[in-house]
């Protein structure tokens, strides 16, 4: 693809331009007020759509707001690859941290972006990350360089649980027919070192009660003689890990799946340092499960964490009460294979299992979801290897992400394809905050990353 | 003492009526809207001594309000007792769940009381309790049978600490000198079960701090790669108990004395359905210290509660923080001898010393107290026993308190002598509530033992 170089230069500032246009509209799905913006940035994505080479693009009107489909389709015989993305934003509160207005894009320089970033409420997350897909699109077709079907699939309601996207996905099983499903909506490690994100985890939340006396008591005339419903949380609680901060729930582990070496050494590839991470968050040692490192804790383990808790007399001073109730939310990180309802199912007998006499124990749960992983030896993840490879000169790092993306399960469900989450973005990038950016080089390499992907994609597909 | 019960008989109107007009003084401490009512009120005391057949009474101005003092000497070589009690009452809130007004005093017939209670703040706690004392000597000097010297030492700040008490007995060691010093301001078992506090538990009161990240983390980014303080203070605080119930921190039993067999078996003689405590609290089970009987384990033995923890988020619904701080407020009742600044620098200590890494720790202690204890074979105790015979026609069973009277351990310190904790109240007297009460049975009943006591007190002293 000698061409794509020459594609850069030439349109450079039309790129930037074109998604300073989106970046414009305030398209907020969690506030009202902007309603009509939302509606505004779905009809500027099917427009683009159709620019870079889309036959066909619809509007696809749901309960709140539309969902874009764009097809290219070349030939049935070729694979097809699904684009997802979302065009909604995150509120740009609190405004007043903004160094410049959050809808008026302006490009900075900054330490870490000598040649500029892009700042605005979604100039990462995602408008600048889907729209890299928009213009690659575009640089292919202009060529005619595509190599495969493409579809696009770019929501407008990620930022509030993408409520109706699960329908539409259901609904539309054969439309969305695809061999692989691309996302950047992620990031990487660092803008030197590609990283692409292999796994999420799920997560079940719970919240307990545990009830003694049938009212608060007087300490000096109950203390030592009734069950404190505060001291039974707590052990219950204790109870939760061994001594080397394992889960003691039967069952927990069961389908998690151990990594393999090959696997945990590709992770521990990536540049960490534990002293720097300690440092920045004024802790004098890390915590956690034995066997595994501080990265392989917070990714590729499950955990279970305490979120809140509550019980008693919690003013100033002292008071000498024993509280009827004592409460606690309590969340546990998935691992893929780890059913979020399943694991909701065990920490619910579990927990009522322990209590002692002269308790009784609730356990209410709360959202939950699914975990997701792509192991690293499918076509897909291949072929986003090679091509950052080629883009930045060594292969990306397969990293497990610790949050939740939920969709992400519910594509490999509904639609039965794998999705690579190839991300240009960078912690740093302060998405979801006041002076969101991204950097020129990250969207810049993302439009030419995502060509290699397709050529790599369909090379290795056909061999198979 | 023949004369006894026709003098109780003769002036049994009188008797209620003079009680009816104290309590009609709202002599609240708390609140200083009331001020010249607990002024009026320690008047009212004054008199009522003078009138009662004490040679000399002064009402000795404090920082707050006076501490009355009365004495009736008649003879250097006969033994003293010292008299303390209190005319300040809690306040009457809440004001709308009493039956009648708090300060306009009636009589009224219940299941329990048959003969007729007083129903008024302050009619057991303290006026009506004290009261039966002045009356008793009244009794004692008008027909000339008062056998010893008598001192009496009436506050008006028990309800508020009593913070001026400490310094009063501290200058006026001489003034106080006694013998024995008794007080009624506590309960016996049942109406037709006398018995007599031998025991008040001490108290230590901490509240402790555990830190982890210097701020509140997202539990999917680290999630079991940092110490979470919720969880590591629940571990910690189950830690303080081990599986039979005891106490885990080093040094806590070392002055615990255990009671003699003998003290144990009088304790269980006392009535108490364990079916009926635990359907009054509705749980299906008693917990606590193994080895010892629910009455032992809220009274002489010392525990440790928990009586109130925060921590994370404790709103509606979920979110997913792992919070940077972790709270609680804990409380241990001790048992005589455990010295309260030891203890709390006890647990200090071992709270510190079981911090895992990760997290840091910091210990606050609040207020304390001594515990104090009677034993049963003292002059004073044997002298009300023989005195309750005479009256209830049985034996008191010594008890033991599980709350904190921090004065009763100040008096042994200052003036090196027992008190006898000679309570006439009852559980259901619903002191520091709407509609306190006192039985006219009990209130009789008081100022008929009394005297007795008195005169069993010189009998016994005399024969040492």
């Amino acid at each position: 693809m000698d061409s794509l170089r020459s594609f850069l230069d030439t349109n450079k500032d039309r790129l930037v331009n074109e998604l300073f246009e989106l970046l414009k509209i305030p398209s907020v799905s969690a506030d009202s007020a902007y309603s009509s913006d939302v509606f505004k940035a779905a009809n500027f994505v099917a427009s683009s759509l159709k620019t870079a080479g889309c036959d066909s693009v619809e509007i696809c009107q749901t309960k709140g707001f539309p969902i874009i489909y764009g097809e290219k389709l070349i030939d049935p015989i070729l694979p097809t690859i699904l684009v997802y993305g979302h065009y909604d934003v995150q509120p740009a509160d609190p405004i007043d941290l903004w160094d410049a207005p959050a809808f008026e894009p302006i490009i900075k320089k900054t330490d870490l972006h000598p040649e500029g970033a892009i700042f605005a409420r979604g100039a990462c997350d995602d408008k600048g990350q889907m729209y890299m897909h928009v213009k690659a699109l575009e640089f292919m077709t202009s060529t005619g360089q595509l190599p495969c079907n493409v579809k696009f699939m770019i929501e407008g309601e990620e930022e509030v649980g993408s409520d109706n996207l699960t329908d539409f996905v259901k609904n539309n099983t054969t439309k969305l027919k695809n061999d692989v499903i691309l996302i950047s909506d992620t990031g990487m490690i660092a803008k030197d070192t590609p990283s692409i994100t292999t796994g999420l985890r799920g997560l079940s939340y719970v919240e307990v009660e545990v009830t003694g006396p049938n009212r608060d008591l007087h300490s000096g005339i109950y203390g030592g003689a009734v069950a404190n419903p505060i001291n039974v949380l707590a052990k219950m609680i204790a109870s939760l890990h061994d001594k080397n901060n394992h889960i003691t729930i039967p069952g927990f582990y069961d389908k998690v799946e151990d990594l393999s070496n090959q696997e945990r050494a590709e992770m521990a590839k990536a540049p960490f340092s534990i002293e720097a991470y300690k440092d920045a968050l004024k802790i004098n040692a890390v915590y956690g499960e034995k066997g595994y490192t501080t990265n392989e804790r917070n990714s590729i383990r499950p955990t279970l964490d305490v979120n809140g808790i509550w019980g008693g007399y919690t003013g100033e001073g002292a008071k000498t009460v024993i509280a009827s109730k004592a409460h606690a939310k309590i969340s546990m990180r998935l691992v893929p294979n780890q059913d979020c309802h399943d694991i909701t199912s065990l920490f619910k007998s579990h927990f009522e299992s322990i209590a002692p006499e002269g308790v009784t124990v609730k356990v209410t749960p709360h959202h939950g979801g699914q975990g997701y992983v792509t192991p690293i030896n499918n076509v897909g993840y291949k072929a986003a290897s090679m091509a950052y490879k080629d883009t930045f000169g060594k292969s990306p790092i397969p990293q497990r992400g610790g949050g939740s993306i939920p969709i992400v399960a519910l594509f490999e469900k509904e639609l039965k394809s794998k999705t690579i989450l190839m991300g240009f973005g960078l912690d740093s990038d302060a998405i979801h905050s006041p002076n969101e950016h991204f950097g020129l080089f990250n969207y810049f390499k993302g439009i030419e990353t995502i060509p290699l992907f397709y050529k790599y994609f369909v090379e290795l597909q056909s061999k198979m």
